[in-house]
């Protein structure tokens, strides 16, 4: 590593020679495969990406200039060049974020992990620097599955549109996301890789056309005086050029050379440009490059030789709906399957080998599948579109206005629901229980164990005139939670002991055990609790409120922003139902989470058995001491502030 | 109308010859005006369509082939067609909606009136044909502005990927969506419109190139030999066909044997085919052709002769925010603006008239508006981003992810909030209220007057560190509500008249009026009242609480889904400080509303003053008959349902 640890910033880049950047980039790589096998984290991307982004640091002047990162997985070599080496907390607590991370660089700017962002970000950028008359650089890197993504459409448009407002697209093109790249633009950018266009063109017939006379003059030149130039009339122009933007390439990703002169280039031009790469994912380890699923996208801990991951993970929740999704395929030839370019990752690919015409990979497109879904249900099937419960957010509007208001019959999977944690804010699945409440008809179950997710995935299949909701923590799957019996639909886990009880507690998905130890910490302050799980959390269960009544406090306990979650939807049917027992609702803060382990995050925000049971025991001591009339109770106190209790500050 | 009359369904169209169908499309043009002219309604686009829609009907076989319409104002001839003719009571309670509607026939499919879902509904659909082995065909028909939006894009890619899955997607290109269409597609379409490519090269090129031997055999044939042939080799192909999509086109939108011709040739292709077809919005009527801003897109009543409208409508939200935008940009060169292809709509026609460099029309994108926002505001400008409550749905991830994660400065401003009523359930804008909930940081202004726009809007942009959103209601802006005194930051509207006052009424927005009935008809009935209009609903103000705390019990109104809304919010906030006063929480119910006007939307929902008023004193004599326990309170009863304070029954 003795050039890579001498390099601070960007601008040490300069003073090195070609042979050292090539020598830069293979202990970049050596250091990333090193770091990387230790700590887990997204390697393959990273790898494809080393030349690509010395580059970049060569040819642009960060932070002045804005160097913006799609997805922003692929920022390691990044971090290294920008004086970010230490990765030996790498997504952990206290350590180097696994995406750009503003607190950490005046470098960063794009923390959202989502894709497909970056170049809307972009065009916003040049306007500004537009409307303020700066002249600094935009260089926007995206791949060329984030390319399949509505957004980044509407922002070519966008950017297409102003031929004089300077900004590099750089499409890092290594044919995959996190699997291969499906669609027309896959096919197109396929043929811009093998065919050179132009040049190839040129090569080929420039002879026999300076050969061949035409009214006195070489055809090429005839052809080459039109209005539009040869090459709009002769070569295939490409996409990228019918819609006005100057199309550079292929560049051999890898050549540092290469890419340092498109990219200057690209900068001198005065108006919007692609520049399209073509880059290999997992470059250079043998086992990445092996790895024909996703190369290595991101892995855990893993020898760094072989590749072979350190600790076996067990039976995850992933793992359970994908077996029971083939079993259910088999049982109705109407379920199809939806996954937006993430088919192993939500454990789709058992479901694509055993049915391979009845799975759609629609691309980073969660538009597309939700709403491709309501034309599969209203074609009379019923499709189960299974994604991460972060990324659904994308797809609010076509769950509503497409899925819910045309009564179809379609089930969405939320993998990664909760707190997931060391992939940082945007990761965490802590939205979906509440924006979804808003959905008419809409079914949303919380699985508490493995044999509840099968056991609600049928229930939702089952469903036909509106979507369900099935949604699940990230990770192993615990042991199962037995239930003692069913009131209405919910099941009681727990019974208090005594037909005077004093809390009922609503406990949601896998936060079971947690609230059964609650209930046993209560138990030993005298405080009777009976725990039930609604195992559908929308609607609320019609036997919820006589229930609740029979109690003197009801606490709910969620794995979801605490801001109109489940402990919302309970407090209002309870106050429709004219129930006005008091009622603690505990979830997740509404802020956004640093990275840390799930469990740090969750010692974090308070959402613990003992601080849950440390504040129901307070209510419930209040409550003994302070006999009041209805209309003046006051009781609980202030929570200690962005606690799983916290109201949200002013401002954050 | 001799033949329009004869015409109950597509298959009457069979009989009809060229000249018939001229006459058709004309008295189907004079019926529009006629009838539109009376109600009100999509004038522009339907006189655009006519002969399209006949030409759909004759080639394709509805219901069971299935023609879908994109955004759907534009199925009034369609509707015309397949049995409906009744216009008399277009948008009004009872009468036709003003989009498809599958409880008015079987010929319709897409109820949902945002743009650009229509290629996403059509894939599903072909692809449930394909998995059923059904040979029936779909038809989608897309108008340019809305191929801006990201989810045609996404489509666009899944439809080219399948190259022997058979779908038709009709181009109506009339160069605008509201307005004018821009960006670099609007671009490639004129470049499409203005050149016949492969044809004109051959009209122009055949003739020499066959006169040109090359190697021995003429120039024409030897390039046509090549292996993708001389199309691809020699005219610009367009990026439809760079996708994989069969592009056919362009096509007089007007002349019914063209398109049959077309749509007959696309229909037997056995693939995925684009028929771009050029039509003129507002065809055949004068008064829509000569208005440049939005050929008559949608208009209220008006004489049928000269176009004007028959009543002014006076002050309205619209316009207030119109005239502070143009102050505010007079006083701050860093305040931009930004509108998804609506700049009169949502009144920023002004602005751009004023600041033509600091406006930005980025198409029918509201992710897109979003996400360039957070460019903007990090490029060091406050943009203001405009738009109808309900596409703010578009835009969910991005006002979360991009805007609030990054600490931008960006102010949505969300018209036509709340219950909007004739354009039936997909533009109520009865979501943001309660979605926005979740989006750490946010604050949410409910301006409930002309002053409070002006001032809040002026408060809005004064945030540099997090998303502002200002949402105000449809139409005219009523009278200005005085305040009497400000607790915290919120007015006091009306004063108890006592020391024990029973209610506080918390109001939110343009509700005002309404509370200050509920509370006088409350006074008559001897409960006290103090209404209160917070300003700013999220977050929920400090001084609520106490103020809370000294009635007996808390009522709040607002015209959102009473999901997960202000009153949610209120609620939390009062648990959160031990405030267990009863609430009671009024607003739109969980499910779909029926087009009507608003007030007979409002009235059916029962969030009216006189049902309000009921039920809260219903509440307060049981609490005055029933003094009881905290912990088993129970006042208030069933409610009806389907009302302001329905439960959300188990299925709809």
């Amino acid at each position: 590593m003795a050039l890579l640890t001498r390099i601070r910033g960007p601008r040490d880049l300069d003073r090195l020679s070609p042979e050292q950047l090539d020598q830069l980039a293979d202990e970049i790589r050596t250091f990333l495969v090193d770091a990387v096998s230790k700590t887990g984290g997204h390697l393959g991307p990273n790898l494809g990406v080393v030349e690509l982004t010395i580059a970049l640091h060569r040819v642009f002047d960060s932070p002045k200039d804005k160097v913006l990162w799609d997805t922003g997985h692929q920022s390691y070599v990044h971090k290294l060049l920008t004086g970010r080496q230490d990765f030996s907390k790498l997504k952990m607590k206290g350590g180097l974020s696994g995406y750009p991370s503003q607190a950490e660089s005046e470098h960063d700017v794009i923390e959202n992990s989502h894709a497909s962002t970056v170049l809307g970000w972009a065009d916003g950028l040049a306007k500004a620097n537009e409307v303020l008359k700066k002249d600094d650089h935009v260089v926007a890197v995206i791949g060329d599955g984030a390319l399949t993504g509505g957004m980044a459409w509407e922002a070519l448009n966008n950017i297409a549109a102003a031929k004089d407002r300077p900004l590099v697209i750089v499409v890092n093109d290594n044919e995959r996301s996190y699997a291969p790249t499906i669609g027309g633009l896959a096919n197109h950018l396929a043929t811009l890789r093998t065919t050179d266009g132009y040049e190839r063109f040129l090569a080929r017939g420039k002879d026999i056309l300076e050969r061949t006379p035409v009214v006195g003059k070489p055809l090429y030149e005839t052809l080459h005086g039109a209005k539009k130039g040869l090459k709009d009339f002769i070569a295939p122009q490409g996409m990228f050029e019918d819609l006005g933007l100057k199309y550079v390439g292929p560049i051999d990703g890898h050549d540092i050379e290469a890419l340092e002169s498109a990219l200057t280039r690209a900068k001198r031009f005065g108006g919007p440009v692609i520049v399209h790469c073509l880059t290999e994912k997992g470059r250079g380890y043998q086992p990445a490059l092996q790895d024909e699923a996703d190369r290595f996208h991101a892995v855990g801990k893993i020898h760094p030789d072989t590749g072979l991951p350190i600790a076996s993970s067990g039976a995850d929740w992933t793992g359970v709906f994908a077996e029971e999704m083939v079993a259910l395929g088999k049982e109705r030839a109407d379920i199809v399957a939806i996954t937006a370019a993430m088919l192993q990752p939500v454990g789709l690919d058992k479901f694509a080998k055993a049915f391979p015409d009845r799975v759609f990979d629609v691309g980073i497109a969660e538009q597309h599948a939700a709403v491709s879904a309501a034309g599969l249900a209203t074609g009379g099937l019923h499709p189960v579109f299974a994604v991460y419960a972060t990324f659904l957010n994308r797809a609010f509007d076509q769950v509503l206005m497409d899925v819910a208001l045309h009564k179809c019959g379609v089930t969405f999977v939320l993998d990664r629901a909760g707190v997931t944690g060391t992939d940082g804010a945007s990761h965490n699945g802590m939205w979906d229980m509440s924006i979804l409440q808003v959905v008419p008809g809409l079914r949303l179950a919380a699985p508490r164990d493995a044999d509840q997710v099968r056991a609600q995935l049928r229930e939702a299949v089952e469903v036909t005139d509106a979507p369900t909701v099935v949604r699940f923590s990230k990770g192993a799957v615990g042991p199962a939670v037995p239930a003692l019996r069913r009131v209405g639909g919910m099941d009681v886990l727990r019974e208090p002991g005594t037909d005077t009880p004093d809390v009922l507690l609503v406990s949601v998905g896998a936060l079971a055990p947690m609230c059964l130890e609650i209930a046993d910490l209560l138990d030993r302050q005298g405080i009777s609790t009976t725990v039930v799980d609604p195992r559908w959390v929308k609607p609320v269960d019609e036997a919820l409120a006589p229930l609740a009544e029979r109690h003197r406090v009801v606490v709910t306990v969620e794995d979801n922003s605490r801001v109109g979650g489940v402990g919302s939807a309970v407090a209002q049917a309870l106050r429709d139902a004219g129930v006005d027992v008091p009622l603690r609702d505990f979830g997740i803060p509404p802020r956004f989470l640093d990275h840390a382990s799930r469990g740090e995050v969750l010692a974090e925000i308070g959402l613990t058995a003992p601080d849950i049971a440390r504040q129901v025991t307070g209510l419930v001591s209040r409550l003994d001491n302070l006999p009041r009339a209805l209309g003046s109770a006051r009781a609980g106190g202030t929570p200690p502030e962005n606690s799983a209790r916290a109201v949200e500050p002013a401002r954050d």
